[in-house]
C-alpha cells in the first residue's frame, strides 16, 4: 500500500514538474513573440499625493518628470465616472430598443396585432419619442463628461506610460515614495481588461474593503454548510423516513430510493453549487482587483477552496458547522477521522463524478442553459439575431476540474472504482474544451498560464490530503511499519511544492530584466513603435469618456453609421468590455 | 477590568505606531546625510552560470556589460578562501606571540622563573624558531594567494558594483535572469560586514542548510526543555521532597527553601539561557547569511523565540514536552489553560526579573564575565595590555528585552507587583546600555534601526497573548460579558500590525526610488566621488586575498611597523572584523 501512495505521489510531482516547466517555457516564449502591448509599458498609480492648489495629473506630471525624464512618455489620470456610465449604459438601451423598433416593422408583433396601421402610427410615434428621449440623454452625456474632464472628479490613481517596458517595470518593482502608501505602483491591465467602476482611491479604504471580503467569504463558506448538510441528509434514507414518515411508502420503491440516494442530492447540491461562482466573482469585484481578469482569477481561487471545504469536507464530514471547524481545532486526529469518513462517501463521490462532471461536460458542449435563456428571451427582445459570444467563466471550471483532480488523487487507493469515471470525465473534458476554446468562446484577455500556479498549488494540496488518509486508514489498519513510512511523503512534497514556488512562480509574476531589456531592443528597430507610443497616450482613456453618437444627428457629423462595418462593431464591443456591463454584443 | 486591557492595548499600539514613525523617520533621515558608501552601491550576485571555458567573472562582465552598460562599473568574485583563512589566522596568532615574548622581557615570567639569563636565551631561540616558521608560513600565504587568484577557486557568486545607488536597487529589486534561481541578486553588506566563510554557491544547497537549520533550531527548542522542566522542579519544594527524601530536613529551614524556590531555579535556567545566544549565532551563521549584521538578526528573532517558547510556556506549562505540544495541538483551550496557568507563575516571574534582568543590567554595567575572563587569561597570556573593544551582542541583549517587555504586557492585570520591578529593570537598562553604547561598545556596522521591526513584532505578539490570557481569565471568573467584549481586540490588534506593515516595514527593507534619486543627483555634486568610485572597484575583496607582512622582512618592505600607529592598528583590526575570525585587537 505505502508504496503506492509513494509511486502516485512521485508519479504526480514529475508530472507537476514537467508541466510547470513547459507552461514557464511558453509563457517566456509567449512574451518574446508578442507584439508590444500598452499594458507592457503601463502601470497604474495609486494612493497619488496631491498638493493644496494643483490636481493630480500635475502631481503625477511633475513626480515622474523629475526622476524619470528620460524614460516617462505620459500619463493618463483614472476619473469617477460611475453616473457617467450609468447614463451611457441607459442611451444604448434605448438605441438598442429604436434600432429594434425600426428595423423590423412588418415582422414586428404582427402575429398578436392585426391592426397594422394604428400599430404602425403608434410605433412612428414611439420612435420619435425614443429618439427625442436618446437625443437628451446624449446631451446630458456629453455636458457629464466635460465636466468629469474639467472639474475635480479625479481619483487619485493614473496609469502613467513608460519609453519602454524595462522602465516600466523598475518603475513597477521599487517603492516609490519614502512613505509605502503614497505612489504605490500596481502592474497594469490589458486596456480593455480594465476594471474601471471600481477605483477605490485610499490605501486604507482598499484594505478596508479586502478585509471585509475576506469576512464575506468566511461567512458564506459557513452560511452554505446548510443547504449541503440537508443534501447529505437525503442521501440518508433512514433519516428521510424519520423526517417525513408519509413517505415510507414510496421510499421502499427500488427506483426512487436509488434515484433519490444516488442521483438526487448531488443534483440539488450543483445547483446550489452553481450560484457561489458569481457570488465570489462579486467579491472579488469589489475587494479592489482593477482588471477583469484579476477578478476572475482572484475568484477562481476562493471558488476551489470553497469547493474543497463545503464538497469536500463538508460531505465526508457531514454534520454541524461546529462540529466540522471542531474536527479542524483538533488537527491531531484528523488522519484518523478522515480514515473512517472519507471511505463512507466513495459512492456518493463516484455519483457526484457522474452527476456533476459528465453533465457538466455535456451542458457545457451544448451550451444548454445559454440556449434557453435565450430562448426564453427571444420572445421578448424580438428575433434580432444578436448574440453574444461568450467568454469563458474560468472561475466556474477549472475549480470543477481541480475538484476531480483532489477525489482522483484522495481516492484512487480507498476506491479504485472512482477513477474509470474520472478518467471517462477528464477525457470528455478536453476534447469539449478544446473545442469550446477554439469555436466557441472569445478571450478577452491574455491569461498567459497565469492559472497554473492555481492549478498546482490545488494538486499538492490534493497529494498532502491524500497522505493525510492513507495514515489514518494504515493506523486503523494497524499498519504502524506502513503509516510511519508515509510520513516523511507530505514534507517531501511540500519541500517539493517550496522549490517550484522559487523555481517557476517568479516566472509567472513577474518577467525578468533580461527579457524585458532584449524585448526593448527588439522593439527598438521595429519600425512601428512610433505609432504604438501615440497610440499608447491614449490607451488608458475611459469608455465612458469616449465621445457618443447614437442619435439622429449621427448622420451629420459622422458620415458612416454606427452599425454599417463589422470592425466598428467590434471596436463598440470592446468599449463594452472596458465598461464591464456585459451588454458587449457583436451583431450579425 | 475589560477597560484597563482596553487601555493598555490602545495606549501601547499608540507608542508602537508613534515610535516606528519617528525610527522610520530617523533611518531616512540617515540615509541621506550619510556620505556614499560602498554597499549602497553595490549587490551580491549569486547562482552565476559559467558557459563551458569561461570563468565567473567572465560571465558576470558579459552579462552587466551587456544589460546594463550605463550603469556598470565592475565586480569581485567570491573565492573559496577557507584555506588560506586559516594559514592567515596561524600566522597572525604566531606573530603576536613573537612580539609578545620580545616586548616585554624583563617581566615575562620572572616571578616563576628565576635564572633570567638561561630564560632569555632560551627566549632569544624561541623568537628565532618563531620568526623562521612566521616567514614559512607567510610564503606560503603568499603562494596560496596567488594560487586562489588565479586557479579556479571562484565561487558563483559577485559583488557587482554601479554608478549609481538607484541603478543598483533596480538590479537588486528586478528578476534578472529568465531561469529565477540564476543572477539571483542581494542587497550587499558594509565590506567590514561581509561573513567571508559562508559563501555556499549553489541555490540548492544554500536551501537545504535552511532546511536543516531550522530542523535543528526546532529540535534545540524541545531538547532545551529538558533542563527547564528540571529547573521547573525545584521551585515545587514537594516534588523535590519526594524525589530526595533526605533532604526534607534541610528544606524545612526557611532561608534553604526561600533560596531554592525564589532564586535558585531561575539562576540555573539563566545559566542555560546563557548558552542560547552562542549557538542561535552559530545555527544563523550556517544558514547562508553573507553579513555579520544578518547573522546577528537572525539570531535575535531565533533567540525570542526560544525565549518565550521555553522561559514562558515551558514554566507556565510545566510538564513533560508532549504535554505543552498537546497543549497547542488543541487551540480552543489555550485561553483556559493559560487563565489557569499564568497567574500561578507570578512569583516565579518576579523573582525571574530580580535574578535574570536587574542581575544581568548589573553585570552588564560591570562585565564581570569579560572581567573575570581577563583575569584568568592574563597570568597564561602575560600582561600585555591587549585589550578588546567588544562589539554588543544584541542576540543576547534585545530578547531579553523584550522577554521583559511581553511579562509586563502579559502580568500588569494578573500580578501588577511585578510592574515596579521591571520599571527598575527598564531604568536600570536605559541608563546602561546608554552609557555601554556610548563608552564601551565599538558599533561594527550601521543597523539603520533595522531591529524595531523585531521589537514591533514581540510587542504585538504579548499583546495578543494578553489578549487569550485576559478572555481565559475572564471566562473562568464567568464574567462572559467582559470576555466578550475582549474578543475584538486581538482582530483589532492584528489588524493594527498589519497596518504598521505596510505602512513603515517597506522604508526598513530597502529606500525608496525617490530617495535613491534624490541621493544620486546629491552626490553627483561631490567632488569626491571618483576617488570613492576607484576605492569602491577595490571595496569587496576579500581580506584574505590582501597582502600580508609580518615577519622580519617587515622592515624592508614597509618603512613604519606594524604596530607604531593606532590608525594602523585600527585597519588591521578592521580587516579582522572581515575575517570573522573575532580575533581583531586593537592594540594601545
Amino acid at each position: 500500500m505505502a508504496q503506492n501512495v509513494y509511486a502516485v505521489t512521485i508519479w504526480t510531482c514529475y508530472l507537476l514538474y514537467y508541466e510547470y516547466n513547459y507552461i514557464s517555457a511558453k509563457r517566456i516564449e509567449c512574451f518574446y513573440s508578442s507584439k508590444p502591448q500598452p499594458h507592457q509599458f503601463t502601470i497604474l498609480v495609486r494612493g497619488i499625493p496631491v498638493s493644496q492648489g494643483s490636481s493630480v495629473s500635475d502631481s503625477v506630471d511633475k513626480f515622474f518628470s523629475e526622476y524619470y525624464p528620460s524614460t516617462y512618455l505620459s500619463h493618463m489620470v483614472v476619473r469617477r465616472t460611475n453616473k457617467l456610465r450609468g447614463l451611457i449604459g441607459e442611451s444604448k438601451k434605448l438605441y438598442k430598443r429604436i434600432t429594434h423598433l425600426q428595423s423590423d416593422p412588418n415582422q414586428q408583433r404582427a402575429g398578436c396585432c392585426g391592426c397594422l396601421g394604428l400599430f404602425r402610427r403608434h410605433r412612428a410615434d414611439l420612435v420619435d419619442q425614443c429618439e427625442k428621449k436618446l437625443g437628451d440623454l446624449e446631451e446630458n452625456v456629453r455636458m457629464q463628461q466635460s465636466e468629469v474632464s474639467s472639474s475635480e472628479e479625479e481619483t487619485r490613481a493614473a496609469f502613467v506610460s513608460f519609453k519602454s517596458q524595462y522602465a516600466a517595470a523598475t518603475v513597477f518593482h521599487l517603492q516609490q515614495s519614502v512613505n509605502p502608501t503614497e505612489w504605490v505602483t500596481e502592474r497594469a491591465p490589458e486596456p480593455n481588461d480594465v476594471y474601471w467602476p471600481f477605483f477605490s482611491s485610499s490605501f486604507m479604504k482598499r484594505w478596508i474593503y479586502k478585509i471585509v471580503v475576506i469576512v464575506a467569504c468566511i461567512l458564506l463558506t459557513i452560511l452554505f454548510l446548510i443547504p449541503v448538510v440537508i443534501v447529505q441528509g437525503l442521501t440518508n434514507l433512514n433519516q428521510l423516513e424519520v423526517l417525513f414518515p408519509f413517505l415510507t411508502s414510496i421510499l421502499k420503491i427500488t427506483f426512487v430510493s436509488s434515484v433519490i440516494t444516488g442521483y438526487l442530492p448531488s443534483l440539488i447540491l450543483q445547483l446550489f453549487l452553481k450560484s457561489v461562482p458569481p457570488i465570489m466573482e462579486f467579491l472579488s469585484s469589489i475587494q479592489g482587483y482593477i482588471a477583469h481578469s484579476e477578478i476572475i482569477k482572484s475568484a477562481c481561487n476562493k471558488v476551489i477552496w470553497f469547493t474543497i471545504w463545503n464538497v469536500f469536507f463538508a460531505t465526508v464530514f457531514s454534520g454541524t458547522v461546529l462540529y466540522q471547524v471542531s474536527i479542524f481545532l483538533d488537527p491531531k486526529s484528523i488522519p484518523a477521522r478522515l480514515a473512517v469518513a472519507v471511505p463512507a462517501q466513495a459512492s456518493f463521490f463516484i455519483a457526484y463524478v457522474v452527476t456533476s462532471g459528465w453533465t457538466s461536460a455535456a451542458t457545457e458542449l451544448f451550451r444548454v442553459i445559454p440556449f434557453i435563456c435565450s430562448l426564453l428571451r427571444r420572445p421578448c427582445a424580438g428575433n434580432t439575431e444578436e448574440l453574444e459570444i461568450p467568454t469563458i467563466p474560468y472561475h466556474r471550471d477549472i475549480p470543477r476540474i481541480l475538484f476531480f483532480g483532489l477525489l482522483g488523487t484522495t481516492y484512487f487507493f480507498l476506491a479504485p472504482l472512482i477513477l474509470p469515471f474520472l478518467l471517462i470525465y477528464f477525457c470528455l473534458a478536453f476534447i469539449i474544451f478544446r473545442n469550446q476554446f477554439i469555436n466557441v468562446y472569445r478571450s478577452n484577455n491574455e491569461t498567459g498560464g497565469r492559472f497554473w500556479p492555481n492549478v498546482h498549488n490545488s494538486m499538492i494540496f490534493s497529494l498532502v490530503l491524500m497522505h493525510a488518509i492513507a495514515v489514518g486508514i494504515f493506523t486503523l489498519k494497524k499498519l504502524s511499519m506502513a503509516s510511519t513510512l508515509i510520513f516523511p511523503l507530505p514534507v517531501l512534497t511540500l519541500l517539493f511544492n517550496e522549490y517550484c514556488r522559487k523555481r517557476f512562480l517568479p516566472i509567472f509574476s513577474s518577467y525578468s530584466a533580461e527579457s524585458l531589456i532584449k524585448k526593448d531592443r527588439q522593439d527598438e528597430n521595429d519600425p512601428s513603435m512610433p505609432e504604438f507610443f501615440s497610440k499608447l497616450v491614449s490607451a488608458y482613456q475611459d469608455p465612458a469618456l469616449m465621445p457618443i453618437q447614437y442619435s439622429s444627428g449621427r448622420d451629420d457629423t459622422r458620415t458612416t453609421p454606427l452599425l454599417s462595418t463589422e470592425a466598428e462593431a467590434e471596436a463598440e464591443a470592446e468599449d463594452g468590455d472596458g465598461d464591464g456591463d456585459g451588454e458587449e454584443a457583436h451583431r450579425f
